[in-house]
């Protein structure tokens, strides 16, 4: 990956820092916004879309809440400058939020959450996305998937922090791919075929390009105003003014929020509160499995698609 | 109601503002969490669950972010007071974030979403609750359903303000009881029956006490993180540290955040933002039902449960 970004002009050590959160989501488990984004990103910056030379500049700021532009910059590079910068708020001002416009994809939306706990800190941060979901109510799609990060720390560097990283949609587009290649039914309804039934058929729902929002109503809700607090504090663009197209996907809004709970009252209480949450809970944790995959891939070797791995030893 | 709230020894001028609070929620169509709900607060003043002396107080500060102690005062007082400080830091900081321990129910939660647009600025703020929902994978309920409120102020002080008001469950116990007495099924499974089948049958999930959170996995995963970010925040209990009983239900842990996006830049680009992502959206989208309900109560009269406005008038 290195070598591929390097053809692209990326300087070494912003290509050294691109290749390692990419590698670092493969590793994780979470090769479709690893590795498998990287033909993808190569070909944004050959054409133009992502210029690679663009670094981010922080364009207004008012005490703990600043605006960065990414200037069409690489998303993954962009979005860790930011949550950087929001760490740093966190730490002057207990809470910090910067608001990215310009931006490009930002691959896996973990790292950032991952980003934030290996910092101690907690991390809020979202994107919002090309119209890929249909409102509630609706049969074309007119908001974005918007991926949602929060990341909760767990003791210091290192610890079982507690990451969520979900999209707006019920399913992806990949999962809905994975699941139809695999000739399995999805585990529950994902969308409406094109007669506007709930289908567990994920072909029905790649046909009518209406997957489901979480929550039916509520995920469409909760994914506008998302997209609605990313425009507005950015002051960049909304899913509306997206280019539709994935290849064409730019000019997306972000917002990375970071607060530092150690401000207030020390480690040790903090620590105690989240552990004994899990430990209640009796069942699977977001983040548990990740760190599980992560220790697999280290002792037995990250897991890459061939064909994939091909295309990027030969961009 | 305010002469309810008086027989409790409220001091008159909070137990207007509280009156005041709960009536809007009935007059913006949701008597479910205002007028409703009044038997149980002052049975739980007479309880002694609910202090209704105490007020809330600020126990730590760094910078933009800080913790409140709400010594078990009465929920809706001491929530509208951590948003109206919350704000206050948006307007010194451009963001602000009140953490809330110790506290009650905030009944409407949507209260504190428009609140912060009315004062211009973006409100996010949740709630834990005591377990009432089963985790994903599980059949006890081992989480809340942590109500999550997003506010985008649309204008200034009047304007068609976008807020969400949302719990992580997809029906709520009251919808399900509703859904039930008129005999209806709901419009999508809303929980497991006793078999551990999903059902539309909401006496079914009455009765085996498993609501779905919206979205399966993932609505769990987000109860699970908006109940460690109150706890870590707050210093306060975790959903699993609540009693389990309603009308015991007490040391709610809350977070308050508001951002002032016109520290960064005016009114009208903000304005011209939100106007066309609605305009684009063509469908709903949140809190516009709730304009339209509260002019056609102010016009006609807001409706009351007979049963209910006979009980508060004999309080």
């Amino acid at each position: 990956m290195l070598r591929a970004l390097a053809t692209t002009g990326l300087e070494p050590d912003r290509a050294a820092l691109c290749a390692r959160l990419i590698a670092d989501a493969s590793r994780d488990g979470v090769a479709s916004h690893g590795l498998n984004l990287v033909p993808r990103l190569v070909a944004m910056i050959r054409s133009g879309v992502v210029d690679v030379h663009a670094r981010p500049v922080k364009v207004a700021a008012h005490g703990a809440l600043e605006r960065w532009d990414g200037r069409s910059g690489v998303g993954t590079l962009n979005a860790y400058a930011c949550m950087e910068a929001a760490i740093a708020l966190a730490r002057a001002h207990g809470i910090g939020c910067v608001a990215l416009a310009n931006t490009n994809h930002w691959m896996r939306g973990g790292t950032y959450g991952w980003q934030a706990a290996e910092a101690g800190v907690i991390g809020l941060c979202w994107t919002n996305t090309l119209p890929n979901l249909p409102p509630w109510g609706a049969a074309t799609p007119r908001v974005g998937n918007n991926p949602l990060v929060i990341a909760v720390p767990r003791g210091q560097s290192g610890g079982a922090h507690v990451v969520l990283d979900m999209a707006m949609s019920q399913f992806s587009y990949g999962a809905l791919a994975s699941y139809r290649m695999r000739h399995e039914p999805l585990p529950v309804p994902g969308g409406f075929d094109s007669a506007g039934e709930l289908t567990t058929d994920p072909a029905a729902i790649e046909a009518s390009k209406r997957p489901l929002p979480i929550g039916f109503w509520k995920g469409s809700g909760l994914a506008l105003m998302l997209d609605m607090m990313a425009a507005l504090l950015s002051g960049g663009r909304a899913t509306h003014e997206i280019p539709a197209h994935p290849e064409q996907e730019s000019g997306l809004s972000q917002v990375f929020i970071a607060a530092d709970a150690t401000t207030l009252s020390g480690w040790a209480e903090g620590s105690r509160t989240i552990d004994a949450i899990v430990e209640d809970l009796q069942a699977r944790y977001p983040g548990e499995r990740t760190l599980a995959t992560r220790r697999q891939n280290m002792e037995e070797g990250v897991p890459v698609e061939p064909s994939i791995f091909e295309q990027v030893c030969s961009l």
